[in-house]
Order: C-alpha cells, then sequence, then structure tokens
C-alpha cells in the first residue's frame, strides 16, 4: 500500500478574522500499512460548517485542532482496505475523516451508513447527518413548537436553517425567514414554504420584523446572533424560546463580540435562551431519521446540496460560509472531477 | 371620613440613571368616602423592590406608573373600614397598595394575610411574600438543583440572594455568594452558611470564581448582570443554568448596556437561560408557604429586614437598593415612629 498517496490540509495557524489559506499547509505522504483492527477509508465527501472555524481557533466543546494535525472534518467515504471484520471493504461510512483523501481508523467513532435507493450520499450530511438532527431536535426538543405558534429562523437558506423553516411549517407554525440575497428569500418561500422571509442586508429588519411576525415571536432558531439575535428579542413574545444553534455572526471576529443590548428581555419576557449541540442527541439518532425519511418521501421536506470540487479548494471555499455566499448544505467532492 | 389625609408620593418625571426625589411629587388630599363593595387600607408597611425603579421608567411586565399617579409599590396593611364583607375591619392585607398612606380598594389583587403567630408583619414581604417565592420558585423551578452542585447567587446579601442561598444549602449544594462588601461577605457565610463568598468590590471576581468554584458553576441566580454575568458565563458547565431574576446592574443605566460578551458561551455550554416574574407563580404559593415555614420553624433558614422609618423617605430609600447599601429586604415603615 505505500504507492497510495494521502493529501492533507494540516492546520498550521490559528484563523484571525477571516480563514486564509495559508492557516493551512497542503501536504502529502504515502498511507502506511493498515494494522489488525483497522480500516482504511478513502473520503468521497466533506461537510463544510461554521463549527469548523471555531475547532480551527479556539477550544470550544471540542479541543481546538492542534497546530500542525490535519484539520478536523466531518466525511463520508467507502472502506478500502479493512483488518476489521465490522467494516467490511465497499460500505460507505461516516465520520471525523479530516482534510484529507484518506483516513485510518480503529472504527472509533465511525458509523456505516445505510443504503437508501435513490438518496445520494450527500443527503447523508444534509438531511440524515448532522445537518438534519440539528434541526430536528434543535427545533423540536429545545424549540418545542405549537401550532399556530411564530417561528423565526435566521441564516434561513443555510443547511440547517432551510430544513428548520421547513419542519416548522409541518408542525403548523407561521414561518419567517432571515436571509442574506433576494435569490435565497424566492428559494426559502417559493420552493420551500416559509410563509414570509426578510433580506437583512436591503430591507429594515426590525421594520420587516414588525411586519412579517404581527403576533410577536415565538420561537427563534438562532444560527446568526449579534445584530439579528439583537432585532428578534426586540419582538419576542411572553415565554419565547431561543434556540441558540449557532452564532456565526461572532466566529469571525477578532475580539468579543458584546451580547445582546437588549438582553434584559429575557428576564421581561420570562424567555428561554438555550445552547444545544447535535452531538448530545447521537443516542436518538433513529427518532428524527425516521421523521425526516418519512417528510422527504411525502415530498414535504426538500434541501440543496452546495457543491465544491476538490479537497484542494477547501480552505478557500469554507468562508462561502461566512460571507453569505453559499445556499443549501456546502460540501466539497473529495477527487476532483 | 373627610377628615382623614391621605399623603401619598406621586411618579412626576420618568428617572434617568439614579432616582431622585424631584421624579416624585409629595402631595396630601382627604380620603373619599368609601361605595358599596370597597374597603380603606390604611398601610403599615411599603416594600421597596429593584422592580419599582423599571416601573416608574418604562413598560415591562406591567406598564409603566402614568406621570401624575401615585407610584406603584406592594405594601402590607390593615382594614380600617370595610363596606365589602369579604375584608372585614382589622385584618392584615397586602397587595399593590401604592406609595401612599391610604388605599381605598374592591378588593381585587387584595391578599388576606394569614396570622402567623411569633412572626412579624414584614416576614409577608422577606419570606412569606413575593421575596420568598421569588428565591423559592427561581431556584428550584427554573435552576432545578442538584446536591452536590455548584449554585452561585449574585447580590447574594440582598433580600431574593440570601434565601436562594440558603435553599441552596438545604439542596445540598455548594454555594458561593457575590455581595459588594466584608460585612455583607462574613453575614452570608458566618450566618446563613453560605460556603463561600467573593467581595466585588475588593476582590478580583474571576480569580474569586476560580478559586471558590472549583468543580465550575452548574447554576447562576442572577440578579446583576452586567460585568457580573459575564465573569460567571466564563466558568459555566455543561448544562448549567442561569437563573435570570433580576438585572439591576442595568435598571439606573442611561442607555443599554451591552449584553454579555461571552454570549457565546450558552452555545458552547448548552446552558439554559431563563427568565421568570414571580408573579407567574402566584397559583402555587402554597408549595412555597410551607417549605418556606418549615424550614424556618427548623432554624434552617433565617431572614434580615432592613427598615427605613416613614414614609417620606421612600424615593431616597430606594436608591439603597442600587447603591450596594443594603443588607436583606427593605421595608419603609409608613408612619413614622
Amino acid at each position: 500500500m505505500g504507492e497510495i498517496i494521502n493529501r492533507q490540509w494540516r492546520l498550521v495557524s490559528r484563523p484571525v478574522g477571516e480563514i486564509r489559506e495559508t492557516d493551512f499547509q497542503w501536504t502529502s505522504s504515502p498511507v502506511p500499512d493498515l494494522r489488525e483492527g483497522e480500516i482504511l477509508i478513502r473520503s468521497l465527501y466533506l461537510s463544510l460548517d461554521p463549527t469548523n472555524r471555531m475547532w480551527a481557533a479556539v477550544d470550544t466543546y471540542l479541543p481546538a485542532v492542534p497546530l500542525g494535525e490535519v484539520m478536523r472534518g466531518s466525511a463520508i467515504g467507502v472502506v478500502e482496505k479493512s483488518r476489521n471484520p465490522a467494516f467490511p471493504e465497499g460500505v460507505h461510512v461516516s465520520g471525523l475523516l479530516g482534510w484529507q483523501d484518506y483516513a485510518i481508523s480503529d472504527g472509533r467513532g465511525i458509523n456505516i451508513l445505510p443504503e437508501l435507493p435513490g438518496v445520494p450520499l450527500t443527503a447523508h450530511f444534509g438531511l440524515f447527518g448532522h445537518i438534519g438532527m440539528t434541526a430536528y431536535f434543535g427545533l423540536l426538543d429545545i424549540g418545542r413548537p405549537v401550532a399556530g405558534e411564530t417561528l423565526v429562523v435566521s441564516a434561513a437558506a443555510g443547511a440547517v436553517g432551510s430544513l428548520v423553516g421547513q419542519i416548522g411549517r409541518i408542525m403548523g407554525c407561521h414561518v419567517v425567514g432571515i436571509a442574506g440575497s433576494d435569490e435565497k428569500c424566492r428559494w426559502i418561500t417559493e420552493d420551500l414554504g416559509f410563509n414570509a422571509a426578510i433580506n437583512y442586508k436591503t430591507e429594515d429588519l426590525a421594520a420587516g420584523l414588525r411586519e412579517k411576525c404581527p403576533r410577536g415571536i415565538d420561537i427563534d432558531f438562532e444560527n446568526v446572533g449579534g445584530h439579528i439575535l439583537e432585532a428578534i428579542l426586540a419582538r419576542i413574545n411572553l415565554r419565547a424560546r431561543i434556540v441558540v444553534c449557532g452564532l456565526i455572526s461572532g466566529y469571525n471576529a477578532t475580539s468579543p463580540a458584546p451580547g445582546p443590548a437588549n438582553f434584559s428581555n429575557i428576564l421581561v419576557r420570562r424567555a428561554r435562551v438555550e445552547g444545544f449541540i447535535v452531538l448530545d442527541y447521537a443516542p436518538r439518532a433513529a427518532e428524527a431519521m425516521t421523521d425526516l425519511a418519512k417528510w422527504l418521501r411525502e415530498g414535504r421536506i426538500t434541501y440543496r446540496i452546495d457543491e465544491v470540487n476538490g479537497l484542494s479548494k477547501a480552505p478557500v471555499a469554507i468562508n462561502r460560509l461566512f460571507s453569505g455566499h453559499n445556499i443549501g448544505k456546502l460540501v466539497v467532492k473529495v477527487q476532483e472531477d
């Protein structure tokens, strides 16, 4: 196996502000031989997620990636060689395979993907993976929507936000999405069934929320934070739930951003602000899969993949998440076409 | 009854920054005759609470007091005259009687106080009224303490904070109080049984929390907000609960204070931040009364009354809540000694 070459992006400096390609080093080296119990996984699709920015920069719910190491990343691959009977050659798997062509693993943390006829592999990120679980458990378990309530979703055309809004509609909520382009706003209202959308780059957000949430806001599925969260907090109803899924507006900040100036509305409105991390819901994954697969079959939810061609593009492509240039789930096809 | 004179503090301007005596007007006028169904209540003790500052300034969970009206305030009094059979003359009652000697009411919102032998009337504020209920339901229902967890209480020598810490000890928590003087710190540790105290005016708060909460912070009973909340958020454990009872540091602010700069820790630590207002728990008051009376009998909790002599002092005395000069429950004895 000495002839298999593994290309890798290694993290060499902690990003300050926007991620730069020079925060990484592009290396390649032969794949070593497998030991007993190990498998060799060839990566097919790498998931790019806002949380990657945190992994590169600081210790959070996972320790920061050590400098010099392969960048951490969630990926889908195929078992190319196996010395572990639990992982036959040819099966598709997912796990934290990293930003590289090949990963060697003893199988811990590696999940075998069910083969779903007619469903592309990337759906395991977009719908049947951490994205779908994040939307499903974040909205249902933390947000606890009730039919007739008003749900606001920020980053509404993102991978998570676009699913949250659709699940909110299934639950009978009045769903308003906040997104950063007219194209995104059209997509979420015309194709995904959101009741309304606000383009925060061209519209006055406070006025938009007043107009499109005439009965106030009961649930905020928060992906952004900063001024967007502040505008939402100003309009929350009694006993509102703020599901803190992400605070992407602050991830590239070089110094801590102030929290919302109307933090006291949490008290006045008896609101609940709750953070969650999808990893905590792994034991309950089957619940989400069952419902999401059913809704997909029934044509009640749809999703979109934003595919980048080639592992070499990863450090540049990840900034699409922060610049507002991506729609749907951002993935990298590891091998260039 | 024309000869009974009612002295009143009327709100005449919205406070900006610290409350000034000139925000009020001291008036007096004869008490009118009672109509059928009404009672005349002579006020004995007026409760001064941080939330009064909000009532004077802005619409919150209650509308702001209209300018020109008698200042809103919770008080205990005695029924002096009655044309309502539900309220016999001579019984003690509590309610929003206002900053005045006498209140006329049709009985709505007025509660008859049980006579508790050996317990002073003011205990109906400090322990058996809204203060005790705030501490009890805020800690137990929102904070959900588990034995062995670490509880931090800000404004720990205040009326609510001093009870919260004692209830936390009864629940088996490691309790650390934050207060603004050595006298307060001594009182809460030596007399009330807090495990530790931090004087935020003379000690480094971050270092104090590191030292006195060696296993991190599981519950924050937050009365203050601002920099104190920020220092606490920096040390919260996974699944911490932030009980937002008050944000007194911001009540006198002339412009909105920024929220905590480490707001993102709510996400990273999967924390729950929840506001509550004691009024919501009125239907469950008996639960609190039962436990608090039992703990008082058993000598497991104690409380302190900080009594101001005379209604005329109310507008000046209320600033003791914000300047850090009061210990325990601040009340005004309406009639001067």
